[in-house]
């Protein structure tokens, strides 16, 4: 954080506060509280379904529930930015945009709140909520910052946008040409579908550029003469393969080094800092002040290095002791690697134990060949629930519903799972079977296997005893399949424990996992933009979507279906039953935003908003595809890369501690 | 090239003929004409349309024509083998895995070969033709090594494909578990549809993998409860986003410094052949040998640089004899950089003019802004063309032909066109003019519009003579607008001038141009696995989708499909119309095969082929999933990310020479 700050006692003790975790947690949690109440507020998103055919009216809040919710918040937004104000001083504050931008935002936010609680909730258009975002950027300094970097490769990425749609302009031009209306109408496939005029030129050439039509724009001309097929080829692999990938490469490039620098240059300040600290330190030392003012400057570091240097003090004490206030350079560096190290806890150890026989069976469990077999165990079982889910509407259509050889497996499986767990608790000890994150997720899900079996057993002996009674049995039967579908999940669950035994996925799996540590910044982002898209979506084309009237229905049974579906083209919104991607509500809208930004069939969307509404509603898909797709996703590709080549450096390049903290903190 | 080879007079002799620009252009020719046999072979590609419904017979060779050519090839191969086999010598010959299985290949085609002209060309099986792109391979160097570099990376994308899977199996166990069949049938839909048995869910996962059924997969259950959606959406993110990615960072990993390290050692390579023959040159100088020496060892580096050397031959020989034989390295590395800066051609001089007005109309021409009107010019021509076919059919459906309008118009662009590059030739003087390659390109463009003109005009003056016989102005019409088409494609690719002028557009599309420079190997590549599984395609299922007897229809007009098109599905093969994809020709297979690589509505194909065939054939289309979408179009990104960051860090830190070549290079 910035050295900026009043310096006097009590500003001190309110920056501790501040910054302390109860606070920033409430922050984090009053935003959450906030951001989730688009999912409450009118039009609600609490219908199980959001298909217009079938959602009943949705439970609504009554009015000034969520306005007294936002108010709270609103406070307490107001309150932060009243203690950061104070604790920055007038000068800082003026020159923070930042700061001065939440200013803006949190007065205008009351300001609408007020007016829209004057008028009882009936306002049709609510700005504040497009702007309710905002107070999670500005939260989190990691999004700033990447904001920052994003903003830098916009002049980058906009010639390659430029060069992308003069690409499509060139293309359709040429196409228009080319797929001119000719005399005879037979030839006119073409024309009449995709190069009607300009717009639909342009807009079936902007999908393609997607490949969301791929095979279809082509065939009518495809089909007359072979060799149309090379301009939709060609406009592919130009724009599609050279031009899109062209943009990641440029994304990357700016995010080449992004997570070296800044790990470098948080290493940089906490060292900076800690060395700041231990010269306070020396310096009181010498004249004899109270411990009091160690912890006050350490406060200015970061909360979590905290703790560890505080369990350290008395290293950095003796050193300073020893050398007479004065450390040179090298002995630092050595006591702060010191201080590194700490941070690889160990397993408790295994306990000791005097007989032989638990001897040998300590030293058995520890074996990989344990391991193994439990792996193993674990593939067949996966193996046997694939069989019988294979067969088992073949076996219930002939009636024979075999329902005890399943039952069998199922408890040999769940035996072998709970000796498995139990020998392994004895052998380690309890302590360090706990800290194992793998072996406590197997035993959570042995536990609830147990239970299911149980409850699956006690149903299974009520039923051998009434057996006779055909028509129970049957019944029963559902019942049963319930209990197993559930218990099979557990066992799928399960199966993910193999992963880390393998050496080249458990590398992979870590590469996974330590992205999405990095990822926060982005997915941050990316909420940020869902968020206003969402509110924008709704605001746009709230109820734009009117179900026919005759169309009411409440089965979707396929063969019905496909009666209604009957009487629209094949392929439009309506006969693809699209009906629950609208933007009725937030859930339903982020739900349509994702689609869309999957791309794939994102032509529909397109097209049904531009028959419901008009033309014009495909500037806001074209700008979601744009920011998602093409930016984001790329940004991700970029992190990804950025994050892998990182890896894979330091793993080429790093001395046995450091393999040795890797292999810790993936297992 | 290989140091290993035979030194005596005779063989170096051969050895120069061999590499000879003239052998290996013929090489290449030769492997082109038989890679290109498979477009003529039965079953010939010689047909206008490819769809079945349109089709006529085609011509086809007469048996022994296309056996004649191959023959021919083959023995060529065989001559190249064996003079390459004389020159390397049987021990290295041996150790050659690429020459051993050159043998292996060109013996069996052989073998092939006679035994079809033996059956009278009417064998069903041809597998000579698979092994055909090898001839392609073995040919080149680079892609020898790139095929070297792609087998390096194998074992951490089967290790990121084993997740994958291993994901799609969990998931499939999961989805199958969670959809499995209910009491009620309508809630039915999701477990109807994609979740069947083992084998549906799997193949509808992993099409989700590629998000090409995305919204759809998803529909079913969405309809019923909106939280199913959670299910898909992170089912895509982890596969498609996360894991598919990661195999992108892997091969780009493996691919980083690859152009780098490729251009280091190919300089290094050159300047040590260099050093070389300067060593001998002067060894030779001393003890009075001839000439022919020095050529001979030249030889062995790369043509290319042969033409180079000869010309600086004497600043070596001069320095040679200035140092006694002896020169320093310094010395000689500054020698080197002179014999590199001598690549950077000059423009041939402007003209010097002794008028003024001459003069002033140099200094005019040379200038910025004469440049920018042009391209102003440019742009304000593919506004009204624009303008005009947007409007086009409107008008002509008022009945208003607006025969001048465009005319005038047209007759305006085209004068100005031809007195620009007039003047630009008077101006530049003609060589000049000529040695620029976007003026050579204007020149070519403006004289073929004038000559379309010129015959447009004098279609014209035919019209407004018989312009009151108003059938004729209508007949005529068409042929106008014909022409006219083919004058404004000219015009388009005119307007693509404009692009290096725009600076920032200038850098991405000269990125592109080097790109496609360092793509040779790729695409070699590319065409080789495209030509393999396309004639593997036609071997396993040529003539599998049978056109309905009663559907022969000749028309494509749409309310005609349409009526056809309703008794099939909708999204099924026959109703989207997909008949010209197929396997029954070598082009229609790229065709399809390209159409599977772009991945959009792939899930069509494998439908229609498994329907067709059986369920198996669904590995080969997967498999070509796998080694055309996954492994190439990521290979392909890595190639970009690499060119572009590569051309990124070298435009960064390079000196005035370079930029100075680099613009040169661009221009």
């Amino acid at each position: 954080r910035s050295i900026n700050h009043r310096v006097d006692s009590r500003s001190l003790r309110l920056y501790r506060w501040y910054y302390s975790i109860f606070w920033q947690w409430t922050l984090v949690a009053v935003i959450g509280v906030i951001l989730g109440l688009a999912f409450v507020e009118k039009p609600s998103s609490l219908s199980l379904s959001s298909d217009p055919h079938r959602r009943l009216r949705p439970w609504e809040p009554p009015c000034g529930a969520t306005e007294g919710v936002e108010m709270v918040g609103l406070l307490l937004f107001a309150l932060d930015l009243a203690v950061k104000g104070y604790l920055i001083g007038w000068e800082e504050f003026r020159k923070n945009k930042w700061l001065v931008a939440y200013v803006v935002v949190v007065s205008g936010s009351v300001i609408d709140l007020l007016l829209s609680v004057s008028m009882m909730c009936d306002e049709s258009l609510r700005v504040r909520r497009v702007f309710r975002p905002f107070f999670l950027l500005q939260n989190s300094s990691l999004m700033k910052k990447t904001l920052k970097s994003i903003r830098r490769t916009l002049p980058e990425i906009a010639s390659v946008i430029l060069l992308l749609a003069l690409h499509v302009c060139f293309f359709t031009m040429f196409g228009m040409l080319l797929f001119a209306k000719r005399e005879k109408p037979e030839e006119n496939g073409e024309w009449e579908t995709y190069f009607r005029n300009l717009t639909v030129s342009l807009s079936s050439l902007l999908v393609l550029l997607t490949t969301a039509n791929n095979p279809d724009v082509m065939i009518p001309a495809y089909t007359l003469n072979r060799l149309y097929s090379i301009f939709f080829v060609l406009f592919s692999v130009v724009g599609t393969y050279l031009m899109m990938n062209l943009i990641t490469a440029i994304i990357y490039n700016q995010f080449r080094g992004y997570l070296l620098k800044s790990i470098q240059s948080s290493i940089m300040r906490r060292r900076l800092g800690i060395r700041a600290a231990f010269a306070v330190l020396c310096c009181r030392d010498r004249i004899q002040v109270q411990d009091q003012d160690q912890v006050r400057v350490q406060d200015q570091e970061k909360d979590q290095v905290q703790d560890q240097v505080q369990v350290k003090q008395h290293h950095v004490y003796e050193a300073c002791k020893v050398t007479e206030g004065y450390v040179e350079g090298q002995a630092f560096l050595k006591l702060f690697e010191e201080l590194e190290k700490d941070r690889i806890k160990e397993h408790p150890p295994m306990p000791e134990y005097s007989s032989r026989f638990m001897q040998t069976l300590q030293f058995l469990m520890s074996h990989y060949c344990f391991t193994m077999v439990g792996n193993v165990m674990a593939v067949a079982n996966i193996i046997c629930i694939c069989c019988r889910k294979h067969t088992d509407h073949l076996l219930s259509e002939r009636g024979s519903s075999s329902c005890l050889s399943p039952k069998a497996i199922n408890v040999f499986f769940v035996t072998f799972y709970v000796v498995e767990m139990l020998l392994k608790m004895l052998a380690l000890g309890f302590r360090r079977y706990l800290s194992y994150r793998s072996d406590v997720f197997d035993g959570f899900l042995t536990l609830s296997l147990l239970v299911g079996a149980r409850s699956f057993l006690l149903v299974l002996q009520r039923r051998i005893r009434f057996c006779s009674i055909y028509t129970f049995c049957q019944k029963d039967f559902f019942n049963l399949r319930e209990m197993m579908r559930l218990a099979n999940m557990l066992i799928v669950f399960r199966f993910l424990r193999i992963i880390p035994n393998i050496k080249l996925m458990a590398l992979v799996a870590s590469t996974l996992m330590d992205l999405v540590k990095n990822l926060r910044a982005f997915a941050g982002i990316l909420l940020v933009v869902y968020y206003v898209f969402a509110i924008l979506g709704i605001w746009l084309f709230h109820g734009v979507i009117k179900v026919p009237a005759n169309m009411r229905w409440v089965s979707t049974s396929s063969s019905l279906r496909f009666t209604e579906n009957s009487r629209w083209d094949c392929g439009s919104y309506e006969n693809l039953g699209y009906w629950p991607n609208n933007f009725d509500d937030f859930a339903a809208s982020l739900v349509l935003l994702y689609n869309v930004m999957v791309v794939n069939n994102w032509q529909v969307f397109l097209e049904a908003y531009a028959k419901y509404t008009t033309e014009w509603s495909k500037v806001y898909f074209v700008s979601w595809w744009l920011i998602s797709s093409v930016m984001w996703v790329n940004m991700f590709v970029a992190l990804i890369l950025e994050n892998f080549t990182y890896k894979w450096d330091r793993s080429q390049g790093c001395s046995v501690t450091d393999v040795e903290r890797i292999r810790y903190e993936s297992s």
